[in-house]
């Protein structure tokens, strides 16, 4: 579990380059933060692997996956129908 | 870690529909695996949580996520160029 002071450090990894997300990482690690989330949804979710993996070998070399939890998500798409879309939450740590 | 004798009952998820993945997986656990690793790497990665979560949600709800795993794998690609790919394993276990 993750204490709810932290929750606060959450990148919602999304369509643009990988880049972009890790240095939204990268920043909030070197604020101050011992722990940041990375999350995605569907797609994205192979893009959030890459980000905690670059961070984790190119930038930061201290930065330890703690945690990795996988889930589901329903959304209603455009049409007002409901579907299932997995999720990802990757924690780093340093 | 997984014992060694257990390392036989890995699904690889490629570019093929979810459900013959999720078929793969819960045929080994009907076979009397009591643990299923799904490896992925790149896009398919998102591909490879799609069929642990549905295994899990919809024909196996005993089966739980064991542990995640993400990493970093080197791949010569078609132009004889070594590029970074990222994979995940994802270990189920009834």
């Amino acid at each position: 579990m993750v204490p709810a002071e932290k929750e606060d450090n959450i990148i919602l990894v999304g369509k643009k380059p990988p880049m972009n997300y890790v240095l939204a990482v990268v920043t909030q690690f070197n604020s101050g933060a011992t722990e940041v989330a990375i999350k995605a949804r569907g797609k994205a979710i192979s893009r959030a692997v890459d980000v905690a993996e670059i961070v984790k070998n190119r930038f930061l070399n201290t930065v330890k996956v703690k945690e990795i939890r996988i889930g589901t998500e329903t959304v209603t798409n455009q049409e007002n129908k409901q579907t299932n879309v997995s999720s990802i939450e990757i924690y780093l740590t340093k």
